[in-house]
């Protein structure tokens, strides 16, 4: 009707754009986290050695839902308000990561806090997940495109069974928790790896 | 007259993408003022729950302002100055959300902070009104659009009146204010729904 | 010579972008140096009053240069070396506005602090002046630029006497230099709005 | 096969524009490491005058790697997942200089902290050959660009061999460390100011 308003609907180039401004200050602010010894002797750096593992384990965090992120809107036929709500509520989880890490950081990995981050790893998986099925909705008239929805559903669910038993295992054992996060985070990484490097053949 | 003068002049775009920058830094750093508990007890971490509870609005809110703002300044026949400097405005009162939203969390949701924010919540919405009515002035010969920006301007006071009405409520029972700050936002919310879901048909 | 390396030469348009970026966190993380008070006092609140001023001038202070830095770059012909690390200086300067800004918060408006603040929009000013100079050079065989690039640069002589002399001022009276801030801000804006506004009679 | 994943595929402009985003957080963010002084008198800001000193070297330091950065990335002939992962160890990298800067200027130069800063240089430019040898391996089949390639490479490992020295060195002397760190840099900054002055010379 109005002009300005046809020109105002959401492009999937402006969702990304906002979102990865909000991804790329979550991962580097999380450094103002770290905060460095007060003495330059050398046993006080060390004792920084946990927080510097799970400053390590929440950027790779990240930056895989960077990269995901980037194809999952890709997808959507249309930037719906559907979309962008279940969009904010993935950033909204993933904004809270530096305040997780800080949490795990401080108290030397505790089961409690090991537990949270798990929790919090675990939400957003599933608000990745739901922005997911939204976009996948809206192109559930496609065969071959709700066929591939299913099988990334599945390795959604995967990634999310994986979290659940993460907050279960870090009750008893902190550090095997950590490990699994890392387990999942690779097991996202060398399947995007190939994903990644298939358009190469299929564009020649 | 010089060539590059022509060529400085503001778009739209440059607009947008600035103010989507400083949204963007402004709803993620809100998070470094929640401080992670040094202790992993979990007495310490509910101890948050009025902490993350703002938090929540806060995010919220923001993003409601980012999810306009690309609307409003699209409408814009040309970035004037006055159009930036009312956006100006807009911005300074969103970049204070972050401490607004620290000093009700660091007291506990007492009133006078929360009086504060619902203030500063007031300041944002009449930015948003200032910017929206500098534009609507440019297509006031556009009747079409007028009509629009009346209904527009009528919701902009519902909302200031609301925000008028919480900064009173929050003097007695902050907890009833921050209630009516979530009605609100899901005033803002729904609507848009609906209105981002009406282009698919319009295009068709 | 070899093709990656063509394609690799600066643009304008990522300069502005990055210059964009840097000052969109520059203008909002200033917020993080405003401490909110952990007694919800109003007294305490109104102790923060002369913060709120100094963060209003340096907000003001940074969105002029945003503005201005956008006329700036454009009119740079090519993005040489001499432009990136002119402009890198102008970033650098502004980068440390939130620490003097910090600063003469937490001093509650001193003497010496305040001389400092005036010193670094001193260097801001200066830097802003040799990166205008660098582009200038490289269109002085343009007579109507080199025209309008003398009135520009007079301008900007303009500005660095009045914020050395701000610098003196602050030494007595730094809320007379707070002043002296607020009127060369004004100086700077009241004509770059009728600097915006022409476009739109030269484009019709 | 399905549409939004060939779609999905990484553009160079979407690596630059998220490591740009997050490379003008870190440059910007390192000044929240930088404490201003409660007391205004004169001597308590001498007294950061190391601070000022590191600031300023990382500042630099990581100018040139957005400078360099952007070459760096132009000429990949796709991005492949090797290249996005080697490209986020050097964000990774790249986003502990705050953190190695504030440990540096709270320990007042002292020489663990400033070979810790050393070995993080030393990271990054690890990282940035890893990333140039994996785009280089893209390109292998150019003879002329294999050929500026290993030019590229050499001064690559002599920026390494030059950070090894800088660490050892720190161990007697934080102060010469420094100056070291600056040679670098000026080595750097240099040639680049010959390469960014050619394009135009070819393109006439």
């Amino acid at each position: 009707m109005v002009e300005g308003v046809t020109e105002a609907g959401f492009s999937r180039a402006r969702l990304k754009a906002f979102s990865d401004g909000v991804i790329a200050v979550i991962i580097t602010i999380m450094v103002l986290e770290l905060k460095a010894p007060e003495s330059p002797q050398v046993s006080e750096l060390l004792k920084l050695a946990p927080s510097f593992a799970i400053y390590f384990v929440s950027f790779v965090f990240v930056a895989i839902y960077w990269i995901n992120h980037h194809d999952l809107i890709s997808q959507a036929r249309r930037v719906s308000a559907a979309v962008i709500w279940a969009n904010n509520a993935l950033l909204l989880c993933l904004s809270l990561i530096p305040f997780a890490t800080a949490y795990v950081a401080i108290t030397h990995l505790a089961p409690f806090p090991t537990m949270v981050y798990g929790a919090l790893q675990f939400s957003c998986g599933s608000a990745f997940a739901l922005t997911f099925s939204t976009i996948a909705r809206q192109r559930r008239d496609e065969p071959e495109f709700a066929l591939a929805a299913q099988a990334r559903q599945r390795k959604n669910w995967a990634g999310l069974a994986a979290y659940a038993l993460a907050v279960v295992i870090a009750a008893y054992s902190p550090t095997s928790a950590l490990l699994l996060f890392v387990a999942v985070a690779v097991a996202y990484v060398v399947p995007s790896l190939f994903a990644d490097a298939s358009p190469r053949g299929r564009r020649q």
